[in-house]
């Protein structure tokens, strides 16, 4: 893993000197890296990302900075989180060919990554703060959740090949130690980071005051530090997926750790509940209705795909220690109900991760732009107080919640609450 | 960890020249090598266990083999499990001083311990088959599990030292896999190495024909294969405790791996409930009556020190990641009800774990001398139909008993059946 001995960040100035004899690179995007056009365009929390233009293509730079660029270089963070973040892009790609970008160099002294651009894609964030609809990407974001959690669990692999795995990135603890300061703890006390709309406080005080309920985030980071299920993206949010009218990709897996399978699918549809409450602060009338009603459908697609492309895998793909066919089919019974169990931890879990993700975004560290970009603060403050009490409602009765039905039927009771 | 290059198992015949220039052992048992005495006392399933005694004291050798003595060359196991023995009791000494034996020596590439001979201790199985009585050992077995459970975990450790200790222990996965296939899954299919007492076929066609427990059993094995919360000893039965009258030690923690904080404590309720269970095979009328009533008490007894200990650490040494004094104490709240969310998440699995046990060793390939001593197979049969039935409703029911005395009074109706 990366030291940093050799280590010198890039610039746009630098960049084609250094990376212009890469021939993977060069015989890309084109042989004269002098007339490469490079520029910046890192928005993120951690990281230096180029885009680099040359006659023939152009490719994507990612490259680790030994610190975390939203806070500065008072807050070291190792470049071997490059290191990580490569190792879950190749294991991606493996159990999902197709969802994330190409590689097409990894530099690990260097902490760089070079990879396919994505074009004409957009953060989906953005297009669903725009009111813009991707054909596919429920489906395409079930799937994917699907097949890494269970094509990198006990239920499908070797597991000692697992366990050496899972080994080998729980090097990857000061990512990890960032999810479980920044989600699971800074929210529900007065953490030096936090921040939060003026005018939530008699919520925040609610949710600082639930014992019930920080007691069940904290069995929440229980599970998120140590139950190894299967390797996890580890921050899959809407900022984490790039998508066209109709193509969706899944970038940026840094924070890839081993974990609860249903930890990336609990945060991914948090954000898309964030999206959800955040809509009136961005449109209204009918176009408010039926963005709405279309993020919506995009969660139960989501579990729906999910829920279905599971059960496939369980039937076809089950090939590891847990539940063999040993114990059910060879003996002549189904294994659909230790199936159902197996989908219902995983659902009693995203629930959980859910709500947990739901208040982080909005009182701790790093916030999200749909509900950020809501200026008016008359506005935005009731909309994120309905976010932060689903969440609360999801923590503690995340598992009662019979199916995705149920929980958008929940999100529209809390669509139309004042909590304030 | 161990290569096999220069290791040569020891004899009773060389171990006094092999051995004869370590300092840690000369200079307490005697100086004079070629007057010690040698026997082979290995009566476990895997590993050469020596006792040496000199002219002032006697030690214990034990050194791993590469294959499974139990079963023969055939099974090849590595001799690295030695060094996981040797670390596990590095930490369980440091977790519970004076609890395991005093280490003189390791010698990782002979896969060797030198160790303090327990005398005048037997083995605790034999004691309770025997009917024998030891003071203060429920309390010495409860603090232990509480201690080691509490104190490898994150609610006490630093978690990037817990993870990487995770990570080294992750590497003692042979081991882990004997676990995961003779206990949670040859019991319940008609496995290979299985073997189990004429007459039980019909309870045992009960267990393999109930797939709600099968799949209860595959999630127990979800969480022993990947939910790493403490350093368990992994092997925690009552032959891997020994005691005097008054003193009680745990010895063999080659199994030492990372899992779930019940793990220990449901493997060592179920050995007590097995030698409840199997006393109508050694003892009749009163004596019988009276040590029934002794052993569900040590059961009750332990399970009451575990719940007081923890939350004695809870309370003062709860400096982990978990459940942090920032989120309660600090906000002038009580962390109580979350200590107690803890503690029965700890009990379900407990159940779990001990129903599992109570199954593999009356059907898998390791068999309890409680039982196996009982030669009458009339009489031993529906002893072990009991507790096969026991180990049932535990894994279907566990997280619905509360409490020890609600478990010990399970016992005494299951004591009372006739399955057959």
């Amino acid at each position: 893993m990366s030291g940093t001995k050799g280590y010198q960040p890039l610039t746009s100035a630098t960049l084609s000197t250094r990376l212009g004899s890469i021939a993977a690179l060069v015989e890309r995007i084109g042989h004269n890296p002098s007339d490469w056009k490079v520029w910046e365009v890192g928005d993120g929390n951690l990281n230096l990302v180029f885009i680099v233009e040359g006659q023939t293509g152009a490719a994507v730079v990612k490259q680790a900075l030994p610190y975390v660029r939203l806070v500065g270089e008072s807050w070291p963070l190792p470049l071997k989180r490059a290191f990580f973040e490569h190792a879950a892009l190749v294991r991606q790609e493996r159990r999902d060919p197709g969802l994330v970008p190409e590689i097409w160099h990894f530099d690990e002294e260097q902490a760089l990554i070079v990879m396919e651009f994505l074009t004409p894609h957009v953060i989906l964030r953005r297009k669903l703060i725009d009111g813009e609809r991707v054909d596919g990407m429920a489906r395409a974001l079930g799937l994917f959740c699907a097949r890494t959690a269970f094509r990198g669990s006990d239920l499908a692999m070797d597991t000692a090949e697992k366990k050496a795995d899972a080994a080998m990135f729980a090097g990857n603890v000061e990512l990890m130690s960032i999810t479980e300061g920044l989600v699971f703890t800074d929210p529900y006390f007065d953490a030096e980071m936090n921040r939060h709309t003026d005018g939530l406080d008699p919520v925040v005080a609610k949710l600082r005051g639930d014992v019930a309920m920080k007691a069940a985030v904290q069995g929440a980071l229980m599970s998120f530090t140590a139950n190894a299920e299967t390797l996890c993206h580890g921050d899959l949010h809407t900022g984490s997926v790039m998508c066209t009218e109709t193509e969706t990709r899944v970038i940026d897996p840094e924070f890839g750790f081993y974990g609860p399978m249903g930890f990336d699918l609990g945060m991914l549809v948090a954000n898309f509940l964030m999206a959800y409450f955040s809509q009136p602060g961005h449109r209204s009338g009918n176009e408010l209705t039926a963005h709405q009603n279309w993020i919506l459908r995009v969660i139960e697609e989501l579990f729906f795909t999910f829920h279905t492309e599971f059960a496939r895998l369980w039937n076809e793909e089950r090939n590891g220690i847990l539940f063999p066919r040993s114990l059910f089919e060879d003996q002549g019974q189904s294994s659909d109900a230790a199936l159902e169990t197996v989908r219902t931890r995983i659902w009693d879990d995203a629930m959980r991760f859910c709500g947990i993700e739901m208040h982080r975004r909005v009182l701790s560290l790093a916030h999200n732009a749909d509900f950020e970009f809501i200026t008016d603060l008359a506005v935005r403050v009731p909309l994120e107080a309905r976010n932060l009490m689903m969440g609360r409602e999801l923590v503690l009765t995340g598992p009662d919640i019979r199916g995705p039905r149920a929980l958008t039927d929940l999100a529209r009771r809390f669509n139309e609450e004042d909590f304030l």
